[in-house]
C-alpha cells in the first residue's frame, strides 16, 4: 500500500500577530454595529501569528482581479520550489522519480496549472501525469491524499507529489463586512506544503484507505461567490456546528477497516477553526489532547486551507515517538460540506 | 482492467450556423485590420454549426463576471442531468451506484464543484468521491478518462461517472480583438458530456493504459488570462504546428504496450480545429479519414473543448461495425501543452 512520507511546508516571511490583527480589526471597523462579536471570534481562533506573501499594508489593498492573478503567480513560483525540494528529499527521491503531480490551492486560479510551470522548471519528467484540484477548499488536502492514493495504487511502484498552494490573503475582499468575513480575516494564513506519496518502501503513513463523505444539503455553507474582484468566501455561522453530522461518519469509514476511532494512535484534522477541533474531540469520544499538534499548526500558521493536514502531518513525523504500527487517521473538511478521510498505519524506519 | 462505457451528449437548443458566424464577423469587425485573415481562418474550421447555451443576441454581451458565473451554473444544472441520465442507462447503472464523480469544466468556476450539486440532487450516494478538474482545459477529456481509470483500479469494482460541462459561448470576451481571439469566436461550441467508467463487465474501450505527454516551453501557447472580466483566452499562432511534437509522444505511448499507432483500429482525436486533425493523421501515417468521427463533431458542434473525445467515442459506439477486440487510441490535446491519452481494447455486447 502507498505510504504518504513526511511533508515539508514554507510559509512567506511576513508575520501578522494576533495583537496586530485585533488592533487592524479595530482600526478598520470601528463604527461596524458587531465588532465586539467579530474581536471576539478572532480572539477565540486561538491563532497567534499568521504568516502572509506580502506585507500587510499591501495585503489590505485589493489591486483588481488582474494584478492579483499575477502576484498569486509569481508568489506561487517563488515559493513552491522549497518546499518541493525538501518534500522529495524526505522521500529520498529526484524530481525525476515522480510519476504525477497533484496540485491543489483554491485561492487562485490559471490555465494551465502551476504543475505545468513545476514539469518545465523544476526537473520533472514530460510524462508526468498533472492532476490539478482547485474547487475542493480546504478539503482538497485530504482529496489530494485521496487521489495520490489511486494514482499510486493503480500505477504500481508510481511515486506522487502532492504540492498544497495556499495564499488565503490573496482573497482578501475589504468590501466583505459579514462577521463571518472579519473572522475569516483574522482566521485565515499563507503556505505552501509537499509531501510525496509512493509505492516504494519508504517511512511514513502506510494507507489503508481513503473515502470521502458529503453532509447532505449544506452546499452554501462555505463556498465562493465568484466576483469582478474576484472569489468572495461566503461562511455560514451553521459551519462550526457540522461535526456533529461528520464524527458519525468518520467513525463509519474506520469501522470499515474494524477499528474504533476513538481508539487510533494519532490524529492529524483539519483545524480549520478551534471549535470544529474541540467539537469533533467531544463526538468522538476521543481526549482533546490527541489532537494538539493540529491546534498548533492553528495557533504558528492560522487556518492555511488544504495545507493545515500537511502541517499537522509535519509535526507528527517530527514527534518521533511513534511506534511501528500505530494507526493513524487523517481528515480534511472543506466546501460541500466534505470530509476527505486517510486511515493508515504507521511505519517506522526499517 | 475497466471499460468506457457509451457517453452521452447534450446540445443547447439555440444554433449558431457558419454563415451567422461569418456575417457577425463582419459586421462587429467591420475595421479590423484583419478581417480577412479572421473570415479565412473561420471558413477553414469547417465548422458548419454550433450550439450555445444562449441566444446569440445574449451570447455577445458581456454582463459581468459576477452575473456570468450565474448563468453558468443556472444552466449546468439544468443541462446536466439529461446528460447524465442517459450515461448511466448507457452503461445500465444507477446513480446510487457510481462511487466517484469526475467532473471537468474551464469555462466556470464554481467552489464546491458541480459534483456537489449533483450529489445533492440527482440521487447520488454521500460518500462519492469528488474528482473536480478545471485547469487542464480541452485536454481535460482525456484526463478525466485518465483519472477515473485510476479510481476503478484502485478500487476494484468501482463505476466512476465522467461529466464535461463546457459553456465556450459563457468566456466570449467582447474586448479581445487579436486574430486569435475571432478564431476562437467561430470556433468554439457548448455542450455537456457524460459517460461511465466501470469496473464492471459492460460494452466498451477496456483501458489497456493510460498517460500524460507535455510538450516543453509551451506553458503560454494556451492559456487563460484571468481578470476582472473572467477567463481571457489566450491562443498562439504555433499551436496548430504542435502535432509535429505530439504525433511521437502517441508513437511512444502506444509503443510500450507493444502496438503501432498507424495500425490501431479506432482513433478518438481531439477536434482543436481541422488542422490538428490533418497534421496527425499525417505525421503518424494514418489515413485522414480514420479520424472522419472526430471531424463530424467538429462540423456538426465546433470545438466543445474538453467534450470533444466524449462526443467522438459516443458517434464511435454507434458504427455498430467494431469487431470485438479492436484496439483504440483516445487523445485530448490541450493547455500545457499536453496530451492526455487513453489506449484500449473493443469489447462488443457479449
Amino acid at each position: 500500500m502507498p505510504v504518504i512520507c513526511k511533508p515539508a511546508l514554507a510559509v512567506p516571511e511576513n508575520v501578522i500577530t494576533l495583537d496586530d490583527t485585533l488592533e487592524l480589526a479595530q482600526r478598520l471597523h470601528s463604527d461596524h454595529p458587531r465588532l465586539g462579536l467579530a474581536l471576539r471570534l478572532i480572539r477565540n481562533t486561538g491563532v497567534l501569528k499568521r504568516h502572509l506573501v506580502q506585507p500587510i499594508e499591501a495585503t489590505l489593498t485589493h489591486p483588481g482581479l488582474t494584478e492579483r492573478t499575477r502576484i498569486y503567480v509569481e508568489q506561487a513560483t517563488r515559493r513552491i520550489p522549497s518546499a518541493v525540494d525538501e518534500a522529495l528529499r524526505n522521500a529520498a527521491l529526484e524530481a525525476g522519480d515522480i510519476d504525477a503531480i497533484v496540485v491543489v490551492s483554491c485561492t487562485g486560479f490559471t490555465m494551465p496549472p502551476l504543475s505545468t510551470w513545476m514539469i518545465n522548471n523544476l526537473g520533472f519528467r514530460s510524462d508526468t501525469v498533472q492532476i490539478p484540484i482547485a474547487q475542493l477548499g480546504c478539503a482538497a488536502g485530504g482529496a489530494a491524499l485521496g487521489r495520490a492514493y489511486d494514482f499510486a495504487v493503480a500505477h504500481p511502484g508510481a511515486n506522487v507529489l502532492v504540492v498544497s498552494c495556499e495564499f488565503c490573503s490573496l482573497c482578501y475582499q475589504p468590501s466583505d463586512l459579514e462577521v463571518g468575513n472579519l473572522l475569516s480575516n483574522g482566521l485565515f494564513g499563507d503556505a505552501v506544503a509537499a509531501c510525496v506519496v509512493t509505492g516504494h518502501d519508504r517511512p511514513g503513513l502506510m494507507i489503508d484507505r481513503v473515502g470521502s463523505r458529503i453532509v447532505a444539503d449544506t452546499e452554501d455553507w462555505i463556498s465562493y461567490e465568484v466576483r469582478e474582484t474576484g472569489f468572495h468566501f461566503r461562511l455560514d455561522k451553521r459551519v462550526p456546528g457540522t461535526m456533529r453530522q461528520i464524527a458519525p461518519e468518520l467513525e463509519k469509514f474506520v469501522a470499515e477497516n474494524s477499528r474504533h476511532v476513538d481508539e487510533l494512535d494519532v490524529y492529524v484534522i483539519h483545524a480549520g477553526g478551534p471549535r470544529i477541533l474541540d467539537d469533533l474531540s467531544m463526538y468522538l469520544g476521543v481526549k482533546p489532547e490527541k489532537f494538539d499538534l493540529s491546534r498548533e499548526t492553528l495557533r504558528e500558521y492560522g487556518n492555511i486551507a488544504s495545507a493545515v493536514v500537511f502541517d499537522a502531518l509535519r509535526r507528527t513525523f517530527e514527534r518521533q515517538d511513534i511506534p511501528d504500527g500505530a494507526s493513524g487517521l487523517l481528515a480534511g473538511f472543506g466546501p460541500g460540506i466534505t470530509a476527505e478521510m486517510v486511515l493508515g498505519t504507521w511505519r517506522g524506519n526499517s
